[in-house]
């Protein structure tokens, strides 16, 4: 690369801060997968002090200086002046929250979190809710002082993990999808109450399930020179330096073959997309995720779009057979495939199928959205919680424990989360739609287990813009419109079709 | 705790330098262990930024108020004294070496390795020659900025790891040791020829290695909730928090059942010194370890006076049997014990015995202080060093790389290392003599397979002194006495008079 000079020290700077965040990412890698439990306390503190060193690095006057030094050489739309914009964005997100504030919401974060486990062990969300109303006066501080020129309090917290993204868009699109994912569910979920499914759950070694998902991992061309797979209790991804580490985790259960494979495949999505980076640019906005509904969108794709559909299992299924003749000997192809798919109404987001899912996320968001603009009063939140659930899943949690107090995001202070999940679903939908037009032969190819041209595609019309494009800019070069509905709904309608009628 | 102020203060300052370290450590142990080759070059910057932080600490300001301030309060020679004593001789350590030299020596140091690794491949000592060359005036000119007060460069040199050492007192234990360790091995290299061997290089499947070595190391006493057994190129230990978080490694062949045991056993002696800090004294002086010297008498205590005993193999090799029948079936407790013991002089230092070892040291020793203090031209090493082998262990080495190119200590800079295996066995064989006087049951405990008073009695005599006494104080309150060879001599001629006369 040939920069300008200013631009040159930013980047510099920016690479500084990167080789630090990579150490608490390892930090953090390192605390899910292998540390002894010992380690615990003083592995808090090393991770507080370090990201006070960061923090730190980010407001140190040397670089505001090298940030409005490289702003007044850089003009136009290419890639400098978008790289310099894009430190620009981050900056003032971590400026302008004071210290104090920063302070005492972490302080309210770990002891809400401490409460929240607490409450939920004792179904008791009265528990939580004193510690879930200081929180939401807190993020409610944060948004007035982020000064985000969005249109609600809402965008600009949801801004942290969805640049630019807006609530009213995400409502809009929420209202078109349920009640069509709702028909979906009433019509599909009865059917999927007379498949069988009992060879899902037989005994498959977890060792076995350990090297069928490095191979598939590896067919779908997750690079292990640059990754690592490992277990840990809740599947993650994790770029400790994109793209040139970027690693995976997954958890197996014996009487399970499904869950631990999706998560793989799940995480291996995320991962696929930060190693698709430019490896020039390593460490700088060049090679970084825009946003979590993107990150997720790959994901999804990949679990989703590939992972479950009767292509990829028309090639996988009869090796997984050879890998466990005595589970899977007496199944047939599509009974397998209509046993992945199932739909079925559940109290649980992360055990959700592909079509409830949705419903379980909007849910969240349209409660959180109301919790956060004081529409909902906290203490009404269990009721509302379970009429939703109701009215979208047909069910009734009988305990807070599998209602509201369910998910860790709340007691994170993470507002605005939510949301990136089903954005995530309807980019997955777009992108999907818009490979398949670009590659003809897309389908023949996942058959043949061939997915280089698909990633390929995905490299370089999505990984390689970082975090220079907005989800919207991504959206637009990729599909030729912003985000909309109508891919997903077309998507899921045509597949659950396919499968069970 | 309850401190003077201006000695918390102090404790502050150096715990918060301690998380950074906690990481820069973490850094190192998945390099070693976990992370994909892809990640090297940003791992290296990390560490090198992470590194200049830890060094900024030290400089900081606040720092040297802290110390000044705490000093001012402290007399006497309780433990908050020598605490503080401690960090000063650190501090002095760190702040006496320019920084322009340092940065100096770490070019150097990095150029020096690139080149011996490629030396070696080429058994080429004049490619490396010119390397050790400049490493030799830069550590030159180190010990001279150090303004150490012992009594030559090379004591400043090694006071890095063996603080208060004097390389006077390393010459005058080793020209003691050498002629009755050459005596034993001209004694005990015959006979040990015509000891049978061969099933300990049977195939034993690592998996179950695996699971016997853990069983051991959890026998002995390391604490898994303080600590992980993972695999890497070579076994090391690492305190990542030290006690709280002690990790090891070690490395399987299937063919040798000796080798990743014997190194679990080893770096399990050096985790159980770490495991054994005061807990309350995390991240201080109080909980870290004085020298390596100290740390090395640990990890070859259980190693050899205890790991190749009979009275430890009485107990476990009818285990190693059970899990190994048709390996070992056919072999008797004493022809496993004998073979586990051989005596047999080698080319190679980290293949050597318990007998050899020590003459391989003293070599390496005696040469890096002529070196150091120009007694010895770069360019007469290899003749030199071929000329002791003969000398020491009747081998002449056919090449630079099975003779002076072996070690990576000297590329790295590191002159004042070697003696500390030395006085590692040293100190081993006296604490040894003084525990067995203290639990006059001790080999009867170790033949049942007791650990616990031995591991006791190290913990308060040795482990929970930490850095704040002096490896001489400890050894004068173990021992009664100042460093001396007898221990290990007598020691070392009565094991193996019986087991193979």
């Amino acid at each position: 690369m040939s920069e300008q000079p200013a631009v040159t020290t930013l980047v510099d700077e920016i690479r500084r801060i990167s080789y630090l965040e990579s150490a608490l990412d390892l930090l953090g890698w390192d605390q899910e997968t292998a540390m002894p439990r010992g380690g615990a306390k003083t592995r808090a503190r090393a991770r507080g002090e370090l990201t006070e060193i960061v923090h730190s690095a980010w407001q140190a006057p040397s670089f505001s200086d090298a940030l409005r030094a490289a702003e007044d050489v850089v003009d136009g739309d290419g890639r400098s002046a978008r790289l310099v914009r894009e430190v620009r964005r981050r900056y003032d997100r971590r400026v302008r929250v004071p210290s104090s504030l920063a302070e005492e919401t972490a302080i309210a974060t770990s002891e809400a979190q401490t409460a929240w486990i607490e409450a939920r062990s004792k179904n008791a969300f009265s528990q939580f809710a004193p510690h879930l109303e200081r929180l939401l006066k807190l993020r409610r501080r944060t948004a007035e002082a982020l000064r985000y020129e969005g249109e609600s309090l809402y965008d600009a917290l949801m801004d942290k993990y969805e640049p630019y993204g807006r609530a009213a868009k995400v409502r809009e699109l929420g209202e078109q999808v349920k009640p069509t994912l709702i028909e979906l569910v009433g019509k599909y979920a009865p059917i999927c109450r007379e498949v069988r499914r009992d060879f899902l759950s037989r005994p498959f070694p977890v060792e076995q399930q350990q090297a069928f998902g490095e191979q598939v991992l590896r067919d779908l061309g997750y690079d292990l020179e640059r990754g690592l797979i490992a277990v840990s209790a809740h599947p993650f991804c994790s770029g400790i330096s994109s793209p040139s580490d970027v690693r995976v985790t997954t958890r197996y259960t014996e009487n399970d073959v499904k869950s631990a494979l999706s998560g793989l495949i799940h995480e291996c999505g995320h991962a696929l997309y930060e190693q698709g980076f430019d490896p020039e640019w390593e460490g700088t906005p060049v090679a970084q995720a825009i946003s979590m509904g993107i990150h997720e969108s790959q994901s999804r794709l990949w679990e989703n779009q590939i992972g479950t559909s009767p292509e990829f299992w028309s090639h996988y299924f009869p090796k997984l057979v050879d890998q466990f003749p005595d589970q899977l000997g007496d199944v047939e192809l599509d009974e397998f495939v209509r046993a992945f798919n199932i739909v079925e109404p559940s109290l649980i987001r992360v055990e959700a199928d592909e079509v409830t899912y949705n419903l379980h996320v909007l849910l969240r968001f349209e409660l959180e959205q109301d919790l956060l603009e004081e529409r909902l009063p906290v203490a009404d939140l269990p009721t509302v919680w379970n009429q939703k659930m109701e009215e979208y899943l047909g069910l009734r949690p009988d305990s807070d424990a599998t209602g509201c107090l369910q998910d860790i995001h709340w007691s994170m202070g993470a507002f605005g989360y939510f949301p990136t999940y089903f954005l995530g679903n309807v980019y997955s939908a777009q992108f999907y739609t818009a490979a398949r037009a670009a590659l003809p032969d897309l389908d023949q190819q996942i058959s043949r287990g061939e997915f280089q041209p698909l990633r390929n595609w995905l490299r370089t019309e999505i990984h390689e813009l970082g975090s220079v494009y907005s989800a919207t800019e991504i959206s637009e070069r990729v599909s030729g419109t912003d985000l909309h509905a109508d891919a997903l709904l077309t998507y899921l309608k045509s597949k659950f079709e396919t499968l069970y009628s």
